[in-house]
C-alpha cells in the first residue's frame, strides 16, 4: 500500500505559505506503518491537476488531495477528480440542506458559490464535514483509490483521522501488511541543538549500520528542542520494543550529562507540564509579563481546564503600569529586583498562589543599559521569591519565544524542589 | 520556461522536516517571472528518485534537485541523475582536492565516504561550492535541464543565486519568452471566503479565458482573509500595470458590496492597522483579555515602537479577577455589559486613553448559558464606551484567533469614525 500525497493550491507554487499539510500527513502515514514515496505540489489549474492525478496514480495505490474544495471559482479539485474518474458531476442536496443549517446557525446567508461544494462526481462516497462547509471525498479509480480533503488543517486532520485512516489501514489489512514504522518526540529545554547531538553521539555510531532505529534533533522555538526516535519493526509489538528500548538509552544519556532538561514527550508542551504540576498541588498561577508580552498567559489558557489553576495576567509593557499596579519600586526595570517585584505584585494583584514574571529587552535596541536578549524571571511562591538571570540569542520574535518557554522551565524547576 | 522542483530525502516523506526549499524557491522563481507548475518529494531511493526526474523532465522544461548530494550511503541524487542522462559516473580528482582542503583548513582529515561528492555523471557541469563539501551540478538532458543543489538551506540559496537563476534567465531570453510576474494581497476582515468569491465573481468571468491576471483566496485564521491578484507581463512595466488595474477593480466590487473591509496589503496586518492609527491621533491604548487570554498584547507587541502607543494589558481569566481588578459588576462575565465594564476598567487602571475588552466562550462547554463562540468585545474611548456582539465558529484556537482579529477589527472601526 503506497499513498502518494498531492497539495494543491497555486498559494503553494509561489512560496506564499508553507505545506504544512503533507509534512503532517507524511507523519501520520509513516506512524502507522503505511508507505508514502512521493508528494506532489500543483496550482489551480484543471489540466495540471488532472495531470498530477494521473501520475500519482500510475505509481501509487492511493491518493491523499488536500485542497481545491472551498466554494470560490478556483477551487477546482471536484472537477478534475470527475474527469479523472471518467463521470459527471451531481449535486447532492442533502449536503446544499447541511451547508445551508450551518451558516442559518451563525445567522447568515449562504451565498449561492456554496452550492459548488455539494457537487460529488458520480460513484465517489462523502467524507461528512463537522468542522466546515465542504464534505470531503472518496473516489474509487480502478482497483485504486483517491481520498480529497480540504486544504484547512483543522478539517483536513479531523477528515484523516475520521475516515481516511481507518479505510487505509482496512485496505492494508485486505492485502496483507509489511512493516510498522513508530517514533517518539523526547522534548528539551536547556541544551543546545549540537549539545545534545554530540550526548547521544555513540549511540549515533551504534545505529548507523543497522536503519532500524534512528535519532533526529529538531530546534523548535517555544516547543523547546525535540529529539526525535524513529524505529521499524516487523510489527506494532517489535516497533514498540526497539523504540522503548532506544528511549531508556537516550533518556540516561541526556539526564548524565544535562540534568533534567526533559520536559515533555510527543505532544506535551511546557504549558502542559506547568499544568499538571500545578493541578497535583493546587496552587493557582498568576503571571506578569512584559518583554513577552501576553505570550505566556496566552499559551496557558490554550490547556483545557486552565481555569483550575490560572488566575490571569497583567501584561505590563509601560514602565509606568509596573510601578503603580504592580508596585515595582521606580527604577531601572530590566533587573532581577524588577522581576521580583512584578512576581510578588502579579501574586497580590490577583489573589494568585504563586506569581511568575518576565522582564527583558526584546531588542533590537538597548534598555536600561542591558543589550538585547537580557532577560529576568521572577518567581514568587507564597513569602519566597527567586530570580533567574538569562541572556538570549535571536531577534524580537525568538528572544520572545525563548523568554516564555524559559520563565515556565524555570517554573517548573521550583515546583519540583517544592516536591 | 517550466521548472518543477524536485526535493529528495525520506525524512520529507515522514514529515519529520518542513520542506523550507521548495517554499523558497518557489517564491524566487515566481519574483523572477518564471513559471513552476509543479513540486514532488521523493525519498532517498534509487529507483524512485529516477521516476521522480523522468516525471520532471516529461512536464517540465527544468528541472531544480534539492538534497541527496552528501557523504552517505542515503545520498544517491548523483546516481539517479547518471542513470537519467545515460552517462557514467567519473571522478573528478580537482573536486577530491577541495574538499580535502576544506577538511584541511578545519583541522580534519577527510573521511573516504566524501570521495563520492566528487563523482560527476560525463557531460554535466559543476556548481562550485563555496559553503560546504558537495559541488551542486548542472546536467543536460536533451534539450532540458537538470539543476543538482545541496539540500541544506545556506549551501541551496547560493548556488541557486549564483549559477541556477542566471542560467535560467539566460535561457528564457535565448526562447524569447520572457515573462514578470507580480502579485498583490489584499488583506480583509469581515465576509467569508465564499461571499468574497462571489463578490469578484464577474472578474472571475472576464479573466478566466486570458490567464495573464489570476484571482486567489485564503483563509488565514488571525491573519484574516486573504485576496490575491497575480498578474504576468511581458516586463516588470507591464505586469504592474495589469495588476494596478485589476486591483482598483477588486477593491471596487468589495468595497461595494461589504464597505471597509480591507484593512492591509501585502505583509500588513490588522495589529499595523492599529498601530497607524493610533500613532497618528497620538493615543495610547490598554486591553482587557479573558477568552483571547493575552492573544491580542501578545500579537501588539510584536509591532516595533509598540510602547509609543500600547501601555499594556490585563488577563483576566478567573471572574474575581474582572470583579476586583476592573471592576465589573458581579454576575454573568459573558455579557455586553461586562465588555463595556472591562473595558473601562482596564482604561482606568492601566491609565491608556482608550480600553479595549474581549470576553466570550472558547469552548467546548458553554459558560453562563451562551454556547462556545459567543463573543463580546467593548470599546472605551475616553467616557464613550461601545460594545459588538459576535457569534464565531471553530475549536477553541480558531473561537480564539477569529475573537482577537474581530477585537482589533472593532477597534479599527470606531477609530476610523472618530475621523
Amino acid at each position: 500500500m503506497r499513498v502518494e500525497i498531492v497539495a494543491v493550491g497555486t498559494e503553494l507554487l509561489l512560496g506564499q505559505i508553507p505545506d504544512t499539510n503533507s509534512q503532517w500527513l507524511g507523519e501520520q502515514l509513516a506512524a502507522n506503518g503505511i508507505a508514502s514515496h512521493f508528494h506532489q505540489h500543483v496550482g489551480d489549474n484543471h489540466e495540471r491537476i488532472v495531470l498530477a492525478f494521473r501520475t500519482a496514480l500510475a505509481r501509487s495505490d492511493a491518493v491523499i488531495v488536500c485542497g481545491g474544495l472551498g466554494p470560490t471559482q478556483d477551487d477546482i479539485t471536484r472537477a478534475a477528480l470527475a474527469e479523472v474518474m471518467n463521470a459527471p458531476l451531481e449535486r447532492h442536496e442533502d449536503i446544499v440542506e447541511s451547508i445551508r443549517k450551518m451558516f442559518d446557525s451563525r445567522g447568515r446567508t449562504m451565498p449561492d458559490n456554496n452550492l459548488f461544494q455539494a457537487d460529488v462526481p458520480r460513484g465517489a462516497s462523502i467524507i461528512v464535514q463537522t468542522r466546515g462547509t465542504a464534505p470531503g471525498l472518496i473516489c474509487p479509480v480502478g482497483l485504486k483509490v483517491v481520498y480529497a480533503v480540504p486544504g484547512v488543517p483543522y478539517e483536513m486532520t479531523d477528515m484523516f483521522e475520521r475516515a481516511i485512516l481507518p479505510d487505509l489501514l482496512a485496505r492494508e489489512r485486505a492485502g496483507g501488511t509489511t512493516s510498522v514504522i513508530t517514533s517518539r518526540v523526547l522534548r528539551t529545554w536547556g541544551a543546545s541543538e549540537s549539545a545534545l547531538a554530540e550526548a547521544v553521539g555513540e549511540r549515533f555510531e551504534a545505529l548507523s549500520d543497522d536503519g532500524r532505529v534512528t535519532i533526529a534533533f529538531l530546534a523548535s522555538g517555544i516547543e523547546g528542542i525535540k529529539v526525535r526516535i524513529t524505529a521499524r519493526g516487523d510489527d506494532a509489538e517489535h516497533a514498540r520494543s526497539l523504540l522503548e528500548n532506544e528511549e531508556l538509552l537516550v533518556r540516561r544519556l541526556i539526564s548524565e550529562r544535562f540534568g533534567d532538561i526533559i520536559f515533555g514527550v510527543d505532544e506535551e508542551t511546557m504549558e502542559d507540564a506547568i499544568a499538571s504540576r500545578l493541578l497535583e498541588r493546587g496552587l493557582t498561577l498568576g503571571v506578569a509579563e512584559s518583554v513577552t508580552g501576553g505570550l505566556i498567559a496566552s499559551r496557558l489558557v490554550n490547556i483545557a481546564g486552565a481555569s483550575k489553576w490560572f488566575r490571569g495576567g497583567v501584561v505590563s509593557y509601560a514602565s509606568e503600569v509596573k510601578f503603580d499596579l504592580l508596585g515595582v519600586a521606580p527604577g531601572p526595570v530590566v533587573s532581577g529586583d524588577a522581576a521580583k517585584a512584578m512576581a510578588t505584585g502579579v501574586r497580590r494583584v490577583l489573589g494568585s498562589d504563586i506569581g511568575l514574571s518576565v522582564t527583558g529587552v526584546a531588542g533590537p535596541e538597548e534598555q536600561d543599559g542591558q543589550p538585547a536578549g537580557t532577560v529576568f524571571v521572577g518567581i514568587a511562591i507564597g513569602d519566597d521569591v527567586e530570580e533567574v538571570a538569562l541572556r538570549l540569542p535571536g531577534d524580537r520574535p525568538r528572544i520572545r519565544s525563548y523568554s516564555a518557554i524559559s520563565a515556565l522551565d524555570a517554573l517548573r524547576r521550583a515546583l519540583d524542589r517544592l516536591g
